[in-house]
Protein backbone atom coordinates (compact mmCIF):
# COMPACT_ATOMS: atom_id res chain seq x y z
CA UNK A 1 0.00 0.00 0.00
CA UNK A 2 1.12 3.47 -0.89
CA UNK A 3 1.65 5.38 2.14
CA UNK A 4 -1.57 8.04 1.25
CA UNK A 5 -3.52 4.67 0.67
CA UNK A 6 -2.46 3.31 4.36
CA UNK A 7 -3.25 6.88 5.80
CA UNK A 8 -6.36 7.15 4.36
CA UNK A 9 -7.37 3.54 5.37
CA UNK A 10 -6.34 4.20 9.30
CA UNK A 11 -8.46 7.58 9.04
CA UNK A 12 -11.66 5.24 7.67
CA UNK A 13 -10.52 2.83 10.37
CA UNK A 14 -10.77 6.07 13.35
CA UNK A 15 -14.02 6.91 11.64
CA UNK A 16 -15.42 3.21 12.10
CA UNK A 17 -14.03 2.94 15.52
CA UNK A 18 -15.43 6.49 16.62
CA UNK A 19 -18.65 6.06 15.22
CA UNK A 20 -19.71 2.71 17.72
CA UNK A 21 -17.73 4.77 20.44
CA UNK A 22 -20.42 7.75 19.61
CA UNK A 23 -23.11 5.40 19.07
CA UNK A 24 -22.67 3.82 22.40
CA UNK A 25 -22.13 6.41 24.27
CA UNK A 26 -22.82 9.36 22.70
CA UNK A 27 -20.99 12.73 22.34
CA UNK A 28 -20.78 13.89 25.67
CA UNK A 29 -19.03 11.06 27.17
CA UNK A 30 -17.62 9.67 24.38
CA UNK A 31 -13.74 10.12 24.50
CA UNK A 32 -10.48 10.21 22.34
CA UNK A 33 -8.94 7.22 24.36
CA UNK A 34 -11.84 4.90 23.66
CA UNK A 35 -12.08 5.59 20.34
CA UNK A 36 -8.19 4.85 19.82
CA UNK A 37 -9.10 1.20 21.83
CA UNK A 38 -12.27 0.53 19.57
CA UNK A 39 -9.99 1.37 16.31
CA UNK A 40 -6.66 -0.06 17.16
CA UNK A 41 -4.69 2.70 16.65
CA UNK A 42 -2.24 4.99 18.83
CA UNK A 43 -3.30 7.72 20.14
CA UNK A 44 -0.68 9.62 18.03
CA UNK A 45 -1.91 8.18 14.95
CA UNK A 46 -5.31 9.63 16.14
CA UNK A 47 -4.20 13.10 16.84
CA UNK A 48 -2.53 13.09 13.43
CA UNK A 49 -6.18 12.91 11.57
CA UNK A 50 -8.15 14.51 14.16
CA UNK A 51 -7.33 17.27 16.51
CA UNK A 52 -10.24 17.14 18.73
CA UNK A 53 -13.78 15.12 19.80
CA UNK A 54 -15.41 17.98 17.59
CA UNK A 55 -13.24 17.14 14.87
CA UNK A 56 -14.16 13.40 15.00
CA UNK A 57 -17.94 14.12 15.37
CA UNK A 58 -17.43 16.03 12.06
CA UNK A 59 -15.98 13.68 10.21
CA UNK A 60 -18.37 10.60 11.37
CA UNK A 61 -21.16 13.11 10.63
CA UNK A 62 -19.93 14.11 7.06
CA UNK A 63 -19.28 10.10 6.23
CA UNK A 64 -22.83 9.19 6.78
CA UNK A 65 -23.89 12.11 5.12
CA UNK A 66 -22.43 10.73 2.13
CA UNK A 67 -23.05 7.08 2.48
CA UNK A 68 -26.30 8.52 2.75
CA UNK A 69 -26.18 10.63 -0.60
CA UNK A 70 -24.56 7.27 -2.30
CA UNK A 71 -27.30 5.89 -1.74
CA UNK A 72 -29.70 8.49 -2.80
CA UNK A 73 -27.82 8.83 -6.51
CA UNK A 74 -28.10 5.28 -6.69
CA UNK A 75 -31.85 5.34 -6.90
CA UNK A 76 -31.99 7.88 -9.01
CA UNK A 77 -29.86 5.91 -11.39
CA UNK A 78 -32.25 3.38 -11.05
CA UNK A 79 -34.62 4.98 -13.52
CA UNK A 80 -37.59 4.37 -10.83
CA UNK A 81 -40.50 6.80 -11.73
CA UNK A 82 -39.92 9.91 -9.43
CA UNK A 83 -42.90 9.38 -6.62
CA UNK A 84 -41.24 5.76 -6.27
CA UNK A 85 -37.66 7.38 -6.03
CA UNK A 86 -39.27 9.46 -3.10
CA UNK A 87 -40.13 6.50 -1.43
CA UNK A 88 -37.22 3.97 -2.03
CA UNK A 89 -35.11 6.95 -1.02
CA UNK A 90 -36.67 7.15 2.70
CA UNK A 91 -36.27 2.99 2.97
CA UNK A 92 -32.87 2.65 2.12
CA UNK A 93 -32.60 5.79 4.64
CA UNK A 94 -34.22 3.15 6.76
CA UNK A 95 -31.91 0.29 6.16
CA UNK A 96 -28.74 2.15 7.04
CA UNK A 97 -30.25 3.23 10.25
CA UNK A 98 -31.22 -0.54 10.96
CA UNK A 99 -27.71 -2.07 10.06
CA UNK A 100 -24.91 0.78 9.80
CA UNK A 101 -23.33 2.13 12.51
CA UNK A 102 -21.68 5.18 10.58
CA UNK A 103 -25.17 6.18 10.04
CA UNK A 104 -26.60 5.26 13.55
CA UNK A 105 -23.87 7.52 14.78
CA UNK A 106 -23.95 10.33 12.22
CA UNK A 107 -27.52 10.50 12.84
CA UNK A 108 -27.36 10.49 16.50
CA UNK A 109 -24.44 13.33 16.43
CA UNK A 110 -26.13 15.43 14.12
CA UNK A 111 -29.17 15.32 16.87
CA UNK A 112 -26.60 15.68 19.50
CA UNK A 113 -24.48 18.66 17.40
CA UNK A 114 -26.53 21.83 19.51
CA UNK A 115 -25.32 20.36 22.23
CA UNK A 116 -21.73 20.74 21.75
CA UNK A 117 -22.00 24.11 20.13
CA UNK A 118 -22.90 23.54 16.48
CA UNK A 119 -25.92 23.29 14.22
CA UNK A 120 -25.66 20.96 11.37
CA UNK A 121 -28.42 21.63 8.63
CA UNK A 122 -26.58 21.33 5.29
CA UNK A 123 -27.65 17.52 5.09
CA UNK A 124 -31.13 19.05 5.86
CA UNK A 125 -30.53 21.31 2.07
CA UNK A 126 -29.08 18.77 -0.30
CA UNK A 127 -31.97 16.12 1.00
CA UNK A 128 -34.66 18.53 0.73
CA UNK A 129 -33.22 19.92 -2.50
CA UNK A 130 -33.36 16.08 -4.12
CA UNK A 131 -36.95 15.69 -2.77
CA UNK A 132 -38.35 18.74 -4.59
CA UNK A 133 -36.41 18.02 -7.69
CA UNK A 134 -38.16 14.56 -7.63
CA UNK A 135 -41.54 16.42 -6.53
CA UNK A 136 -41.42 18.18 -9.23
CA UNK A 137 -40.73 15.39 -11.92
CA UNK A 138 -43.80 13.51 -9.98
CA UNK A 139 -46.11 16.42 -10.91
CA UNK A 140 -44.94 16.45 -14.27
CA UNK A 141 -45.79 12.62 -14.26
CA UNK A 142 -48.86 13.33 -13.78
CA UNK A 143 -47.96 10.87 -10.34
CA UNK A 144 -48.53 13.64 -7.44
CA UNK A 145 -51.92 15.92 -8.45
CA UNK A 146 -51.46 19.85 -9.28
CA UNK A 147 -51.96 22.08 -6.48
CA UNK A 148 -49.09 20.71 -4.38
CA UNK A 149 -46.50 23.03 -4.22
CA UNK A 150 -42.61 20.47 -5.02
CA UNK A 151 -41.03 23.14 -2.05
CA UNK A 152 -43.52 22.38 0.29
CA UNK A 153 -44.04 18.65 -0.08
CA UNK A 154 -39.93 18.61 0.16
CA UNK A 155 -39.59 20.48 3.39
CA UNK A 156 -42.37 18.18 4.81
CA UNK A 157 -41.39 14.64 3.57
CA UNK A 158 -37.82 15.70 4.87
CA UNK A 159 -38.60 16.93 8.26
CA UNK A 160 -41.60 14.50 9.44
CA UNK A 161 -38.95 11.55 8.22
CA UNK A 162 -36.37 13.05 10.54
CA UNK A 163 -39.36 12.99 13.01
CA UNK A 164 -40.49 9.69 12.24
CA UNK A 165 -36.99 7.96 12.70
CA UNK A 166 -36.11 10.08 15.52
CA UNK A 167 -39.04 9.12 17.23
CA UNK A 168 -38.69 5.63 16.45
CA UNK A 169 -35.44 5.75 17.81
CA UNK A 170 -36.39 6.99 21.26
CA UNK A 171 -39.22 5.07 21.49
CA UNK A 172 -38.06 1.67 20.50
CA UNK A 173 -34.55 1.57 19.82
CA UNK A 174 -35.57 1.80 16.22
CA UNK A 175 -37.38 -1.57 16.37
CA UNK A 176 -40.19 0.06 14.28
CA UNK A 177 -38.52 2.06 12.33
CA UNK A 178 -39.13 0.50 8.74
CA UNK A 179 -43.22 0.25 9.95
CA UNK A 180 -43.28 3.78 10.92
CA UNK A 181 -41.41 4.96 7.23
CA UNK A 182 -44.24 3.17 5.83
CA UNK A 183 -47.19 4.08 8.04
CA UNK A 184 -45.82 7.37 6.83
CA UNK A 185 -46.08 7.15 3.24
CA UNK A 186 -49.26 5.42 3.74
CA UNK A 187 -51.14 8.43 5.53
CA UNK A 188 -49.24 10.64 3.24
CA UNK A 189 -50.10 8.80 -0.26
CA UNK A 190 -53.91 9.28 -0.62
CA UNK A 191 -53.48 13.19 0.09
CA UNK A 192 -50.91 13.69 -2.98
CA UNK A 193 -51.25 10.96 -5.41
CA UNK A 194 -53.48 11.95 -8.49
CA UNK A 195 -54.48 8.33 -9.20
CA UNK A 196 -55.39 7.44 -5.73
CA UNK A 197 -56.91 4.21 -6.50
CA UNK A 198 -56.28 1.65 -3.54
CA UNK A 199 -54.51 -0.50 -5.85
CA UNK A 200 -52.13 2.12 -6.74
CA UNK A 201 -51.28 2.77 -3.34
CA UNK A 202 -50.75 -0.48 -2.52
CA UNK A 203 -48.34 -0.73 -5.30
CA UNK A 204 -46.00 2.16 -3.77
CA UNK A 205 -46.37 0.33 -0.24
CA UNK A 206 -45.05 -2.31 -1.13
CA UNK A 207 -41.87 -0.86 -2.03
CA UNK A 208 -41.06 -0.53 1.84
CA UNK A 209 -41.95 -4.08 2.85
CA UNK A 210 -43.44 -4.85 5.73
CA UNK A 211 -40.83 -7.10 7.73
CA UNK A 212 -37.00 -7.13 7.75
CA UNK A 213 -36.71 -10.12 6.35
CA UNK A 214 -38.27 -8.73 3.11
CA UNK A 215 -35.32 -5.89 3.28
CA UNK A 216 -32.46 -6.41 1.56
CA UNK A 217 -34.63 -6.63 -1.74
CA UNK A 218 -32.45 -4.82 -4.25
CA UNK B 1 -45.01 34.31 52.30
CA UNK B 2 -44.60 31.01 53.74
CA UNK B 3 -42.01 29.55 53.91
CA UNK B 4 -42.85 26.66 51.43
CA UNK B 5 -44.58 29.23 49.48
CA UNK B 6 -41.09 30.84 49.09
CA UNK B 7 -39.18 27.98 48.69
CA UNK B 8 -41.09 27.01 45.52
CA UNK B 9 -40.89 30.27 44.03
CA UNK B 10 -37.18 29.96 44.34
CA UNK B 11 -37.31 26.59 42.39
CA UNK B 12 -39.29 28.17 39.78
CA UNK B 13 -37.18 31.26 39.81
CA UNK B 14 -34.04 28.31 39.45
CA UNK B 15 -35.83 26.43 36.48
CA UNK B 16 -36.42 30.16 34.48
CA UNK B 17 -33.23 30.77 35.02
CA UNK B 18 -31.81 27.49 33.64
CA UNK B 19 -33.97 27.25 30.87
CA UNK B 20 -32.54 30.53 29.52
CA UNK B 21 -28.66 29.25 30.03
CA UNK B 22 -29.64 25.75 28.41
CA UNK B 23 -31.40 27.57 25.58
CA UNK B 24 -28.89 29.99 24.86
CA UNK B 25 -25.73 27.28 25.55
CA UNK B 26 -27.17 23.66 25.37
CA UNK B 27 -26.35 21.21 27.76
CA UNK B 28 -23.26 20.66 27.43
CA UNK B 29 -21.96 23.83 27.66
CA UNK B 30 -24.28 25.04 30.69
CA UNK B 31 -22.38 25.28 33.83
CA UNK B 32 -24.71 25.50 37.51
CA UNK B 33 -22.82 28.78 38.27
CA UNK B 34 -24.16 30.74 35.30
CA UNK B 35 -27.93 28.98 36.03
CA UNK B 36 -27.29 30.67 40.02
CA UNK B 37 -26.51 33.89 38.23
CA UNK B 38 -28.93 34.33 35.81
CA UNK B 39 -31.51 32.90 38.40
CA UNK B 40 -30.14 35.56 41.49
CA UNK B 41 -29.93 32.97 43.59
CA UNK B 42 -26.41 31.70 46.05
CA UNK B 43 -25.05 28.56 44.68
CA UNK B 44 -26.36 27.06 48.35
CA UNK B 45 -29.86 28.02 47.19
CA UNK B 46 -29.27 26.16 44.17
CA UNK B 47 -27.74 23.02 45.47
CA UNK B 48 -30.53 22.73 47.85
CA UNK B 49 -33.01 22.40 45.25
CA UNK B 50 -30.86 20.53 42.59
CA UNK B 51 -28.04 18.39 42.90
CA UNK B 52 -26.65 18.26 39.42
CA UNK B 53 -26.83 20.14 36.09
CA UNK B 54 -28.88 16.57 35.00
CA UNK B 55 -31.02 17.41 37.81
CA UNK B 56 -31.95 20.54 36.74
CA UNK B 57 -32.12 19.64 32.91
CA UNK B 58 -34.61 17.07 34.13
CA UNK B 59 -36.81 19.57 35.81
CA UNK B 60 -36.83 22.17 33.22
CA UNK B 61 -38.01 19.13 30.14
CA UNK B 62 -40.63 18.67 32.92
CA UNK B 63 -41.71 21.77 33.10
CA UNK B 64 -42.27 22.21 29.71
CA UNK B 65 -44.27 19.69 29.41
CA UNK B 66 -45.94 20.48 32.04
CA UNK B 67 -46.47 23.57 29.98
CA UNK B 68 -47.71 22.05 27.03
CA UNK B 69 -49.76 19.54 28.71
CA UNK B 70 -51.55 22.60 30.56
CA UNK B 71 -52.11 23.97 26.75
CA UNK B 72 -53.78 20.67 25.95
CA UNK B 73 -55.85 20.54 28.20
CA UNK B 74 -57.12 24.34 27.79
CA UNK B 75 -57.45 23.03 24.06
CA UNK B 76 -59.69 19.81 24.95
CA UNK B 77 -61.90 22.10 27.45
CA UNK B 78 -62.63 24.90 24.34
CA UNK B 79 -65.10 21.83 23.19
CA UNK B 80 -63.81 22.14 20.16
CA UNK B 81 -64.49 19.11 17.26
CA UNK B 82 -61.42 17.14 17.81
CA UNK B 83 -59.60 17.43 14.26
CA UNK B 84 -59.72 20.68 14.56
CA UNK B 85 -58.42 20.12 18.32
CA UNK B 86 -55.45 18.55 16.84
CA UNK B 87 -54.64 21.27 14.64
CA UNK B 88 -55.20 23.71 17.48
CA UNK B 89 -52.82 22.11 19.76
CA UNK B 90 -50.36 21.56 16.95
CA UNK B 91 -50.51 26.28 16.74
CA UNK B 92 -50.42 25.80 20.27
CA UNK B 93 -47.38 23.87 20.88
CA UNK B 94 -45.43 26.12 17.83
CA UNK B 95 -46.90 29.29 19.47
CA UNK B 96 -44.68 28.24 23.20
CA UNK B 97 -41.59 27.32 20.38
CA UNK B 98 -41.28 30.88 19.50
CA UNK B 99 -42.61 32.80 22.69
CA UNK B 100 -41.61 30.53 25.75
CA UNK B 101 -37.85 30.23 26.85
CA UNK B 102 -38.86 27.12 29.03
CA UNK B 103 -40.47 25.19 26.27
CA UNK B 104 -37.65 26.12 23.93
CA UNK B 105 -35.40 24.72 26.59
CA UNK B 106 -36.82 21.72 27.08
CA UNK B 107 -37.27 20.99 23.69
CA UNK B 108 -33.62 21.23 23.17
CA UNK B 109 -33.13 19.26 26.19
CA UNK B 110 -35.29 16.62 25.07
CA UNK B 111 -33.02 16.65 21.58
CA UNK B 112 -29.83 16.86 23.73
CA UNK B 113 -30.67 14.40 26.14
CA UNK B 114 -29.05 11.34 24.50
CA UNK B 115 -25.44 13.32 24.87
CA UNK B 116 -26.23 13.16 28.41
CA UNK B 117 -27.02 9.55 28.30
CA UNK B 118 -30.59 10.07 29.00
CA UNK B 119 -33.74 8.80 27.24
CA UNK B 120 -36.99 11.10 27.34
CA UNK B 121 -39.52 8.96 25.81
CA UNK B 122 -42.78 9.88 28.21
CA UNK B 123 -43.52 12.89 26.52
CA UNK B 124 -44.19 11.08 23.44
CA UNK B 125 -46.45 8.80 24.83
CA UNK B 126 -48.32 11.51 26.52
CA UNK B 127 -48.63 13.40 22.87
CA UNK B 128 -49.67 9.99 21.02
CA UNK B 129 -52.33 9.06 23.61
CA UNK B 130 -54.36 12.24 23.19
CA UNK B 131 -54.08 12.52 19.56
CA UNK B 132 -54.73 8.93 19.27
CA UNK B 133 -58.13 9.53 21.66
CA UNK B 134 -58.77 12.87 19.29
CA UNK B 135 -58.73 10.66 15.86
CA UNK B 136 -60.66 7.58 17.13
CA UNK B 137 -63.41 10.59 18.03
CA UNK B 138 -62.72 12.68 14.80
CA UNK B 139 -63.45 9.49 12.69
CA UNK B 140 -66.84 9.12 14.72
CA UNK B 141 -67.92 12.21 14.07
CA UNK B 142 -66.63 11.51 10.11
CA UNK B 143 -64.22 14.26 10.12
CA UNK B 144 -61.40 11.82 9.59
CA UNK B 145 -62.27 9.12 7.18
CA UNK B 146 -62.66 5.53 7.66
CA UNK B 147 -59.75 2.79 6.99
CA UNK B 148 -57.29 4.94 8.78
CA UNK B 149 -56.03 3.95 12.07
CA UNK B 150 -56.39 6.78 15.21
CA UNK B 151 -52.97 4.67 16.37
CA UNK B 152 -51.20 5.11 12.84
CA UNK B 153 -52.50 8.80 12.48
CA UNK B 154 -51.69 9.39 15.67
CA UNK B 155 -48.12 8.23 16.12
CA UNK B 156 -47.35 9.98 12.33
CA UNK B 157 -48.75 13.18 14.09
CA UNK B 158 -46.72 13.40 16.89
CA UNK B 159 -43.75 12.31 15.16
CA UNK B 160 -44.10 14.26 12.18
CA UNK B 161 -44.46 17.60 14.25
CA UNK B 162 -40.99 16.73 16.06
CA UNK B 163 -39.30 16.69 12.62
CA UNK B 164 -40.91 19.85 11.47
CA UNK B 165 -40.33 22.16 14.33
CA UNK B 166 -36.64 20.52 14.66
CA UNK B 167 -35.84 21.06 10.77
CA UNK B 168 -37.54 24.69 11.23
CA UNK B 169 -35.11 25.60 14.39
CA UNK B 170 -31.79 23.69 12.36
CA UNK B 171 -32.59 25.58 9.61
CA UNK B 172 -34.30 29.04 10.38
CA UNK B 173 -34.36 28.99 14.02
CA UNK B 174 -37.79 28.57 14.58
CA UNK B 175 -38.31 31.50 11.59
CA UNK B 176 -40.99 29.88 9.57
CA UNK B 177 -41.93 27.31 12.35
CA UNK B 178 -45.70 28.29 12.34
CA UNK B 179 -46.07 28.00 8.00
CA UNK B 180 -44.16 24.27 8.28
CA UNK B 181 -46.67 23.69 10.81
CA UNK B 182 -49.50 24.81 8.59
CA UNK B 183 -47.95 22.98 5.08
CA UNK B 184 -47.61 19.86 7.62
CA UNK B 185 -51.55 20.02 7.64
CA UNK B 186 -52.49 21.63 4.15
CA UNK B 187 -50.32 18.85 3.08
CA UNK B 188 -52.01 16.04 5.67
CA UNK B 189 -55.77 16.91 5.37
CA UNK B 190 -56.42 16.13 2.12
CA UNK B 191 -55.39 12.26 2.55
CA UNK B 192 -57.37 11.86 6.22
CA UNK B 193 -60.44 13.81 5.98
CA UNK B 194 -63.86 12.55 4.75
CA UNK B 195 -65.26 15.81 3.43
CA UNK B 196 -62.37 16.55 0.84
CA UNK B 197 -64.04 20.21 -0.01
CA UNK B 198 -61.78 22.77 -0.68
CA UNK B 199 -63.96 25.05 1.57
CA UNK B 200 -63.75 22.54 4.41
CA UNK B 201 -60.04 22.31 4.13
CA UNK B 202 -59.54 25.97 4.02
CA UNK B 203 -61.34 26.61 6.98
CA UNK B 204 -59.25 23.98 8.95
CA UNK B 205 -56.49 25.85 7.48
CA UNK B 206 -57.48 29.01 8.96
CA UNK B 207 -57.13 27.64 12.27
CA UNK B 208 -53.02 28.89 12.09
CA UNK B 209 -52.61 31.72 10.81
CA UNK B 210 -50.05 32.80 7.90
CA UNK B 211 -48.29 35.93 9.59
CA UNK B 212 -47.35 35.81 13.59
CA UNK B 213 -49.03 38.86 14.12
CA UNK B 214 -52.70 37.17 13.93
CA UNK B 215 -51.04 34.11 15.98
CA UNK B 216 -52.23 35.51 19.63
CA UNK B 217 -55.81 34.52 18.35
CA UNK B 218 -57.90 32.68 21.37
Amino acid sequence: MAVQDRSCATRQTIIAGAAEVFEKSGYGRASLIQVAERAQVTKGALYFHFASKQDLAKAVIEEQHRLVVHDGLTVLQEGRPPLDAMIVMCREFGHRLLHDPVVRAGIRLTFEASSFGRSVHEPYEDWIRVMENLATRAITDGAIREGIAPSVLAKFVVASFTGVQMVSDVRTGREDVMERIRDMWQILLPGIQRDMSPDRIGRLLDLIPRNCQAETEH
